[in-house]
């Protein structure tokens, strides 16, 4: 298959372009570097160094696997970078992990705000009319995030739910109450999306994806100079990554608030598989598929208590420290997402285990040296 | 009052200001001409003339009443508009009618679609920004649409629905399935604003408005100068105001497909007696409100043999012709949607009546020479 990967110098869009070239597919990959960008700006960096452009990406996978493939240094956003991926590459599928998908960054102020909705509304909806006027067939497998439903008080389902209302029924969209703008930026795409499947008879899946940890896939492992980005900041690290670091430097793994936020979560191995099982599965022409991407949900507490835990049998003297949560986000609430329908595709997940845990605090401690420790803490307060 | 008027050169918005200031309110009104540069691009032009500016609007104003209108020339989307507009006239309300408010436009191209969302959900953010920053009790009136709902098999509910779901209950965002890509810019500024309301404690009100009909308002009346503006043509025109024209011109009344498209309307007047009652009776802090802002529901076919039978009684020779429904929507459809609060609030309908049509034929019987005959059939089809 002829495959586009939208984002592919970020955290899960390298290693995704790696494993379809891999699979003998004919790959394309865009990044227009943005999150390279957010990073130098902020004086954050990966901990795992990668290599520093795409040119050297790709020559890299050559020299290691003798696979070619092909680039493009662009912005989405701007039609003549977006329009010719599609007319000329026509790719049967268009995986979009091209957005920026920081909540924090989105919050900080106005202009990040702006940004944000800016670059993910736009860009999508170039996509969506590239399909319409060149691919129409191609099947887009779109990143969306657990975090467009927020935390209702009954069973999230995947993507719709059918409602019984004064004796009647209709299958509807699920309600998002989306927890900030970043996620309300998800939230637009899915309905823009929605038209377009609708409307316009576009095939897309929506993965609404949990909270992505851990460090290698099968690919990354292959040589030092295909390794991903793996950030532990407080804009772009997520909770489980950003603790392993917290452990390794000695520093109090921080639970923002009671810590009884709820959230799905999957290693970065079961996002290629989901990614993979999308990609092979193709939604109908005018089907909007939504399958909600994860495969265990912890509290923050519990992944702290996994980590302290882990911490003490690599030797470690690990402490938890509770601290003002910066977000606004129910920290008590109940949370029963379904994630049934990737698993009837065939997805086999790798749980976490305090082994993996133990994996990741070695491939930290190799880099231990590059941690920046005065940006794990949260700058920004969501509040007005 | 302080109240600041966004898009108040428009066809709501110049004669809600106007309503305001006769009401003795310190009225500020905002506009950067988008609707009259996109007539002069597509050669098209409102039936009733009017002013050419914001200053000479409101000279007149003052030269009928003797009441000052201050006004600011500028674009929404530019902080440096936005901004001083908060910070310096400190508004108790805002009514933001400012945003491209055409669903066949959204649809002619992906340069139209992508400035249609881009425009109306960054200067809504702009808004929501500026009150958080400048303002933090003023209470913002947006005018979303009725067409956010789309056409569920449901009853539609204002804003919020109640759901058993698996044996538990919440109330959640009403879900919404928008037939265009401009009603899809109005869902995601419901979504923004909802936010702003749950983490900012901003205070809005969301009229989702049904289809307005009708010529003048109390203050159009005064004078020839204070008229609004009275769009036909087939990006801008509205059913009931278009056929009204068709009948005028001797044309038959263009019903797209079956006509079985059922929609609440409402009288000009009715739209400004609901923002008086919303602005006069303000949200919490911290409170989304959502009133479906309609007083009466017909079907296309219904409207076009109110028309008809109008016409007759005015001497006029009506047909009545289908044409291919170049929209993307239902012809035949459950449509039962509340409409409740604002009549709590006190709003007295004035209803669609035979009289009422035929006034208004005579007013577009004044300016009969002005009608530009081949702007009113629809040029552009929605599906790929």
């Amino acid at each position: 298959m002829r495959i586009l990967i939208l984002g592919a110098d970020g955290y899960l869009g390298w290693p995704t372009a790696m494993r379809f070239s891999n699979r003998g597919h004919d790959v394309h990959i865009v990044d227009n570097y943005f999150r390279r960008r957010a990073h130098e700006e902020a004086g954050t960096d990966t901990l795992i160094p990668i290599l520093p452009d795409l040119p050297e990406r790709v020559t890299a996978w050559k020299d290691v696997t003798g696979n070619d493939i092909g680039y493009t240094e662009g912005d989405l956003c701007d039609w003549e970078v977006t329009e010719p991926l599609f007319r000329d590459f026509h790719p049967d599928a268009v995986v979009h992990y091209g957005e920026q998908p920081s909540a924090p960054y989105s919050m900080k102020d106005r202009e990040h705000a702006v940004f944000t909705q800016t670059n993910n509304v736009v860009n999508t909806m170039n996509v969506l009319w590239a399909i319409r006027e060149h691919a129409p067939d191609c099947h887009l497998v779109k990143l969306g995030t657990m975090g467009e439903y927020g935390t209702p008080n009954i069973d999230i389902e995947e993507g719709y739910l059918e409602i019984t209302h004064n004796g009647r029924t209709d299958t509807l969209p699920y309600p998002k109450l989306p927890g900030s703008l970043y996620h309300l930026s998800k939230v637009h795409d899915s309905h823009n999306i929605h038209f377009a499947c609708r409307v316009w008879g576009v095939r897309a899946t929506d993965l609404n994806q949990g909270v992505v940890y851990g460090i290698e896939t099968e690919e990354t492992t292959l040589d030092p100079r295909l390794a991903t980005r793996f950030d532990y900041d407080d804009v772009f690290g997520t909770a489980l990554n950003r603790f392993c670091v917290q452990a390794m430097i000695g520093h109090p793994l921080t639970v923002y608030g009671k810590g009884g936020q709820t959230r799905g979560y999957l290693n970065i191995v079961d996002t290629l598989q989901c990614v993979e099982l999308a990609v092979a599965n193709p939604a109908d022409a005018g089907e909007m598929r939504v399958y909600n991407q994860f495969t265990e949900q912890f509290s923050v507490v519990e992944l702290a208590d996994i980590v302290q835990k882990a911490g003490k049998e690599h030797g470690l003297d690990v402490a938890i420290e509770p601290i003002e949560n910066p977000r606004f986000e129910a920290e008590e609430h109940y949370y029963n997402p379904k994630h049934q329908k990737l698993l009837d595709l065939g997805l086999k997940p790798q749980l976490l285990s305090d082994t993996l845990v133990e994996s990741m605090f070695d491939r930290i401690g190799e880099h231990r040296d590059r941690v920046i420790e005065d940006h794990i803490l949260p700058r920004d307060r969501w509040r007005a």
